[in-house]
């Protein structure tokens, strides 16, 4: 992607990964990043935005003890989650966030500052920052160069903190969402399924099937249970539904593996 | 995974991932747990083996200035890189290593003692540290206590190197490797192949696929190619056989797109 009408002294913006919870599972070059920054720009929303904004706001008085930065909200337009065209409710959703986000930029970013976005898990993976970005650099009407800087996934802390490998020897692993394993009755050997509120592993693995699962990852709250879907498949679907009540919010993942290769 | 005969001052095994190669790729958490240890225990073979241990000693030397540390190098039984049965030789080399670890531990570990492995990238993705240690946990002759700590993987480091999300929305991602890619002819619509000394993108993919390929992600050395498979394909197998000769090794990997979801 090619950024437009961007100078020497356009404004650089960050987009910072911090891992999945922990704020020691962040990286020297994150921190590095961190210390650059003038504005820090927040997206949450939801259940768990309050929440999120205290865990980045702790993670900045963390390691930027000195201060000299500051953090602009950006409110975020309504969403509808369920949707009957999927795709094009995000991308609408989308469009109405980049209104308000090159607004933001144009309101709190001079030449030569530093802006930063701290991604939960890693950009890459299932975040849209890196796409409004993208989108902001390409239309040019703001211009701005920007920067990813990668962190430990929230599919890295599971299996580190369930002492386990992805996939045994050789084997492929399959990166998905719980609505697209259901459109798609995850076949596949290793799923790892992100996002999935609907514990879609009940309606699509196989009784035998093993399952690794792991709610709020390197925080307190931390919540591990691994078993067959026979076994543990229910314990996790009400542990998750009491965590969620409880807490206020939930960020969860986990691993299905099939019993053989296929 | 149960570990056998473990008391509470069993000596302490840390897998710590650090990242692709990028000593600032390192998490704070990962920096604690190396100054921890009393032994880094080394696996390292082949080619790359020296650049490798220089790499983890100069890592070291960064985050543990004060030293107190010591490495011992662990020799590796020779492997068929070609074998007829691949799993099977695997297993047979593994089972090798395993004894030959074993004896260092015992050599090296006193009771309340802490040893480390270094581990490129992320410890969970086709890396074998993890289960040499629990199969030495699990055999119990030798007692031990393991945990292991997440890095970011070389997916990660090169979705932030060409600024780029592993997918398009909602899509899955399939993480796969030369071996495998070329045997299920992977129809996957994203899918990051790993261990590709042979270029099997070039059998598989087809000239309207999109490629972003990386190699020595984070080091100096780093190179950055991306484009369609028309396009780049033929240049990137020159660019890896040059680089490979003249640098001594290579760790690369890459994402390979369809142009629509299949």
């Amino acid at each position: 992607m090619t950024a437009t009408g961007v100078r020497d002294d356009s404004p650089n913006l960050l987009l910072i990964g911090i891992g999945p919870g922990d704020p020691k599972q962040i990286t020297i070059e994150a921190i590095e990043a961190m210390r650059e920054a003038d504005v820090f720009f927040v997206l949450d929303k939801g259940e768990h935005k309050h929440t999120l904004l205290a865990l980045r706001r702790e993670i900045c008085e963390r390691y930027i003890p000195e201060g000299g930065y500051r953090f602009v909200e950006i409110p975020d337009p309504p969403r509808d989650r369920h949707p009957d065209d999927y795709t094009a409710e995000v991308r609408a959703w989308h469009d109405g966030r980049l209104a308000k986000i090159e607004e933001a930029f144009a309101a709190e970013l001079a030449d030569g500052q530093v802006g930063a976005f701290l991604v939960w898990g890693d950009p890459a993976l299932y975040d849209s920052t890196l796409r409004i970005v993208e989108q902001i650099a390409e239309a040019g009407r703001f211009p701005v160069r920007y920067r990813v800087i990668p962190a430990v996934s929230s599919i890295s802390a599971l299996a580190a903190a369930h002492r386990i490998l992805l996939n045994r020897i050789g084997e492929p692993i399959h990166i998905t969402t719980g609505r697209r394993l259901l459109l798609d009755r995850g076949g596949d050997t290793n799923q790892v399924v992100m996002l999935d509120s609907g514990c879609s592993f009940l309606e699509v693995a196989e009784p035998d099937d093993h399952i690794w699962w792991g709610a709020y990852l390197g925080t307190d709250e931390e919540i591990l249970i691994c078993g067959t879907v026979a076994e543990v498949g229910q314990l996790i679907k009400v542990t998750r539904e009491e965590a969620r009540i409880r807490i206020g919010w939930i960020l969860d993942v986990y691993l299905l593996r099939k019993p053989e290769y296929r």
